[in-house]
C-alpha cells in the first residue's frame, strides 16, 4: 500500500482505467450524489466514478485496494440511513453503477432475466412484463433505486409477504471483490447443491465485501386479476387479526398486506394532490390487501375476496371496508399508501423505526410503543405504516417542525427514542432494522442489539473478503 | 495442537465430555452408522458420539478441535453421495445428532416452528399437522433423515417447485463452529436486515462448518384440498411444454411437478407389491402433478385442474390423463412415484446422475444425453425421474447386475458416464449436483465443473471458519 494519495492524482487514475467522460470532478455535478435524498447525511469524495463495464469495476477496485483508497459504492442514492453517500474523509471514490444499465436477457421460457446492477427497478419491473412476466419487487423507490442497490441491500418493499425479500428473488450475482478479483456467480438455475452458498453472503451485505455489477432474477406469471380493498379497523388486535385470517385463506394470491394508522392516512390525505378520503370517517386502522390471480377475472377474484370478508363483516370484526371495483379505484387505493413518505416529510419532523416482530406480535408491539412515546415524549403523534405480513412497522414519531426547532439535544432526542423502541422490539425477539439496513445511521445498534459472537463472525468475513476496508468502510460493522 | 491421539483416549474424553451413555464403542452397535444405506461409502470412526444438547456439541467439537480428531457430522444416514458416513482415517468421531430431537416448539399464529436438528423430518411434518399448519419439505427419505442434515444438505424434494429448497423454509438456526463456539442465529423473523446473512452459509455447507443443532422453521397453511393427476406424452417436448403452462396458470397452488419415463414407470410398479399400471398402455413420458388449495374442495380444485388441461388434451399434447378421485387413488399415484429408488435397486446396477439445467431446456437434454448412452453404452436403459419444475432430472443409466458383474473397471465406466453428462449438463448452463449435495462423491467434480476463482473463495471460507480442517474433511472441497 502506498502512502494516501492526493485528489488529483487519484482522479487523473481513474479517469486512465475508465475514461475521462465517466469521471465526475465538478463540484456542482458531484453534489447531489454526495447528499442523500432526505438531506441529512452528507459526504465527501475525490470523484464519482461510472464504470461502464465489469472490467471497469474490476480495475478501479484492484487499483484503490492497492493504494489505500476508499470505495463508497452508490445506486439510486435512496438509502434512508445514510448507506449511500461517502463519509467525510475525503480522499475516497463514489462509485455509481447508474451506467451499467444494460437489459442482458429476459428468458419468458425460464422465468428469469439478466440484468446489469444500473438498471433502474421500474425498468426492469417493465421488462419484464413486456415479455408477459412479472418482477415482483416493487417498493416506494422504484422509479429511481438501482436493482444492483436493491441486491446490496436484500429490499424489501410491499410484495414481500407472497414473494419474499430481494434476496429471495435473486437466481445468481456477478460480485467484483474488494482486491478487483470476479466472482463468476451468474447462473440462472432453480437448485444448484454444489458447494458454499457465497450469492447470500453479498445480497444485504450493502457494499462491504464487494460490487454487483449484474444479477439473474427470477420472474414470475403475470398476474391476470387483481382484488383490492382497504378495511377499518377498531384496534390493531382486530386488523392483524384479519390480517392472519386472510393470509391463511389466500397464500398463494395474498401479494399485499398494509397496515396503516388513522394518523398516517390522514397524513397522506391532507399532503397529497387529488386525494380523496374513501371512508366517511378514517378509521383507527385500516389494512390495504390486495389478491393477485394467475388466472380468471377480477370481478371474480373481488367475489372472493369480499365473500371471505364476509363473516368478520358482519360480525362487527371488519368496522368498515372499501373495495375497489376498477384499476383506478384500485391506483387510488395505492396512491394514498405510496404517499406516506413524501406526506410525513411535509407534515413535520418524523422520526422514522423501521422495526420488525412475528407478526402476531404487533398489537403487543404497538401497545408497549405507545406508552413509551407518551410517557417521554407526548409532544410526539405515533404514526404507523407497515408491512404487516412480514411483522414489519414504519414507526414513527411524527413531532411538528415548531417544536423540533426548539429541541436542543435532537441526536439525543432520536437515540433516546429509537433506544426505547428496538428495546421493546428486542424484548419480542424482533429487530431494530428489517428492510432499511443498517447503513452508516444504525452502525452503533449492531453493538447493542447483535449479540457479540455474531458482530465477532461478521468482522472475521469482512476481513477476510476486504482485509483492507476499502470496501464501504464504516457501514455496517462497527469498529472493533 | 497435540499429537495424534490413540482410540481409546478419544473414547475416554467423549465420555468425559458427554456421558458414556451417549457413546457407542462396540463395533456392532457402531457398523450401521459407519456404512451408507446403499452400501457404497464405509468409513471408520473412534465412537460415535449422541450429544444430548448444544453444550455437549460445543464441548466435543472444542476438545477435538484442539486434539487434531476429525468429526463427522450424521443425521439420518440417508446421504447418496457418501456425505453422511466417516473417512477411513479412523481416530475421529462420528456425531450423530439422533438424541437432540425435540420439536421445541410450534408457533402456529407466527407459522413458525423451533426444532432441534435431530428430529426426524416426518416428525416435523407431523408436528405442524397437529398445530393445522404444514412444514412443505417433503422427500423419500424422510421417515428416516434428520432436518439437521436436510439443513446442512439444503434438501430438495417434490414440493421445490412450490415452497423452494429448504433453505427457504429456515427463519433461523443455531449452529457450533469448529472451535466450539456457538452462533445463536435462531429466530423467526420475515424481515432482518441488520448484517451480513451467515445462516446462508452454514445451510448447504454439508456440515462443513459447523453443526446446525437447532432450527426455526417456517410453517404454511395445511392444503384443504388436493388435485393429483398422471398426464401421459408421446414426447419429453410435449411433456415440459405442459408443466410449463400449468405453473403458469396455478403459480400458489402447483406443488409437485415430477418427469417419470416409460422406463421408469414401469420399473417402479415392476418391483412394487400391490402397484397397479392406471393406464392401458404405458405413455412414453408422464408427469405427475399436484394442486393444492387452502380454501374449497378436492372437488372443484380438481375440476379447475381438468379444466386446465382440456386444451392440450383435446388438442393432442397430452395423450392420456389418470385423474385421482379419491385420497386413495392420489396416494396410488404418489406411491408409484416413491418407489422408485428402491425399484430400481432391484431392477440392476442404476448409476444416477442428479443434474439441473433450465426447466425449458429439458427436451434438448434428454435428447443429447440419450444419444451419448446409446453410443457409449448401449447396453444401459435410460431411466429417468424428475422435480421437472426446479429443471431438476435423476438421470439413470440402468444395467443388468448380469451385465454389472462383468464390467471391470466399473469406477471408470461411472466416471465416464457421468462426465459425458454433466458436460452436457454445463453446456446448458446447469449443474452436476442439484439437489444430493457434493458429500464425498462428487469432491472431483467440484475441481472439473466450478470455476476456479468460486473454489478459492470457498475455501478461504472454509479456512476462516475450520482452519484446522476438524469438521467433516475431504467433503464438498477439493484438497487445496
Amino acid at each position: 500500500m502506498t502512502t494516501k494519495m492526493n485528489r488529483q492524482s487519484i482522479i487523473d487514475a481513474m479517469a486512465g482505467l475508465v475514461g475521462p467522460e465517466n469521471v465526475l470532478t465538478d463540484a456542482h455535478d458531484m453534489a447531489p450524489h454526495l447528499i442523500d435524498w432526505r438531506k441529512r447525511h452528507t459526504g465527501v469524495a475525490a470523484c464519482v466514478v461510472f464504470p461502464r463495464s465489469v472490467e471497469h469495476v474490476s480495475n478501479a477496485l484492484a487499483y484503490c485496494n492497492d493504494n489505500g483508497i476508499k470505495v463508497f459504492p452508490q445506486g439510486g442514492n435512496t438509502s434512508v440511513c445514510g448507506g449511500s453517500v461517502p463519509d467525510a474523509s475525503g480522499n475516497s471514490i463514489l462509485l455509481n453503477l447508474a451506467r451499467m444499465n444494460r437489459i442482458i436477457e429476459v428468458n419468458a421460457d425460464n422465468n428469469s432475466m439478466t440484468v446489469e446492477a444500473g438498471c433502474i427497478l421500474t425498468d426492469v419491473q417493465n421488462a419484464a412484463l413486456a415479455a408477459d412476466r412479472m418482477f415482483p419487487l416493487t417498493l416506494g423507490a422504484e422509479g429511481s433505486c438501482q436493482i444492483g442497490g436493491n441486491l446490496a441491500t436484500n429490499a424489501g418493499g410491499t410484495n414481500v409477504v407472497r414473494f419474499g425479500n430481494t434476496r429471495d428473488l435473486v437466481l445468481g450475482i456477478e460480485v467484483v471483490l474488494a482486491d478487483g478479483r470476479v466472482w463468476h456467480g451468474l447462473r440462472t438455475l432453480r437448485k444448484n447443491n454444489s458447494g458454499y452458498d457465497l450469492k447470500n453472503l453479498f445480497v444485504g451485505a450493502e457494499g462491504t465485501l464487494g460490487v454487483i455489477t449484474r444479477a439473474s432474477l427470477k420472474l414470475f406469471p403475470k398476474p391476470r386479476a387483481m382484488a383490492t380493498a382497504v378495511l377499518g379497523f377498531e384496534s390493531v388486535q382486530a386488523a392483524v387479526d384479519e390480517g392472519l385470517k386472510l393470509q391463511a385463506a389466500f397464500p398463494g394470491e395474498l401479494v399485499g398486506l398494509e397496515l396503516i394508522s388513522q394518523s398516517e392516512f390522514e397524513i397522506s390525505l391532507r399532503h397529497g394532490v387529488n386525494m380523496r378520503n374513501p371512508f366517511d370517517a378514517t378509521p383507527k386502522w385500516m389494512v390495504l390487501v390486495e389478491l393477485a390471480g394467475a388466472t380468471g377475472t377480477s370481478e371474480a377474484l373481488t367475489d372472493r375476496l369480499t365473500e371471505a370478508l364476509q363473516d368478520s363483516f358482519d360480525g362487527g370484526a371488519v368496522q368498515d371496508a372499501v373495495v375497489a371495483s376498477s384499476g383506478q379505484q384500485r391506483a387510488d387505493l395505492w396512491h394514498i399508501r405510496h404517499n406516506v413518505t413524501e406526506a410525513n416529510g411535509h407534515e413535520g419532523m418524523g422520526l422514522t423505526h423501521d422495526i420488525a416482530v412475528p407478526t402476531y406480535r404487533i398489537p403487543d408491539f404497538v401497545e408497549q410503543a405507545e406508552a413509551a412515546l407518551a410517557k417521554h415524549y407526548p409532544q410526539a403523534v405515533q404514526v404507523i405504516v407497515g408491512h404487516m405480513g412480514d411483522g414489519n412497522l414504519h414507526y414513527i414519531a411524527m413531532f411538528t417542525h415548531a417544536y423540533w426547532a426548539t429541541v436542543e439535544d435532537k441526536r439525543g432526542v432520536q437515540l433516546k427514542l429509537s433506544h426505547l423502541l428496538y428495546d421493546i422490539a428486542a424484548g419480542m425477539g424482533g429487530t431494530f432494522s428489517a428492510e432499511h439496513g443498517i447503513g452508516a445511521l444504525h452502525v452503533p445498534e449492531m453493538s447493542i442489539y447483535k449479540n457479540a459472537s455474531e458482530v465477532a463472525l461478521m468482522r472475521q468475513i469482512k476481513q477476510l473478503l476486504d482485509p483492507r476496508d476499502t470496501m464501504n468502510p464504516g457501514r455496517v460493522l462497527p469498529a472493533a
